[in-house]
């Protein structure tokens, strides 16, 4: 099938250095665990998320006649696994809806978790998780 | 549990704005499909997952003694849905690590993926691969 955008980015540097995209931008990376100046995965998974979630929400309400103000905050933690080898990473994806009563944006929230495409690709995931807040 | 690490990613403007971290740095974000200026959810998702594999497996080779340069590059797709309803993201993520028997570089790519908090995030998609690359 064919696809309607492509991207590539790239990581030479782990978490001290830079990741770019190919014939784009760049930027600096550090590790969370320094006050070294830069991004990190976890800025960058809870940017894209925000990011995609909001836009969906925001194409579905306008499909509805709908045009609220709305915001999706991600707080992305990041954990030693119990095992204690490695990390994982928690989501914890809210989202706010001005003006609507609160079982519509909990209805919107729904629908915007089924469609929104980073929400798609972590669906499985046991340390992400969505709710509604106040807008 | 206690977390080691917290932020927090905000969007109020969709894909036609700005998107930030609490108290921190704001990045211009815009439609794939357009030509205006500005990151967008797939390049903040294939920088996320190429910044956190090649940490990871730099980490895990630092384990076995070893310092090879590496490289993690994802190649992010965005496609129409089969329904027509929305899109959906493929991220191909390619491994190099440079003067090892690719046998061994299959190795720790599997290692990574076990390992890596992006990889684990994204596990259960259909939609996620993996696989090494020459360096």
């Amino acid at each position: 099938m064919t696809y309607l955008y492509e991207t590539t980015a790239i990581n030479e540097d782990g978490v001290n250095g830079e990741s770019f995209i190919k014939d784009g931008e760049r930027v600096t990376v550090s590790t969370p665990l320094s006050d070294e100046p830069g991004t990190n995965p976890e800025q960058l998974i809870g940017l894209a998320m925000s990011t995609c979630f909001n836009a969906t929400v925001q194409t579905i309400l306008k499909a509805d006649g709908l045009t609220p103000k709305t915001r999706t905050e991600t707080a992305v933690k990041m954990f030693k696994e119990p095992s204690g080898v490695g990390y994982y990473f928690d989501l914890d994806v809210q989202l706010a809806i001005e003006g609507l009563a609160d079982e519509k944006v909990a209805n919107y929230l729904e629908l915007t978790k089924a469609r929104c495409p980073i929400a798609k690709l972590t669906s499985s995931s046991d340390t992400v998780s969505f709710r509604t807040v106040k807008f």
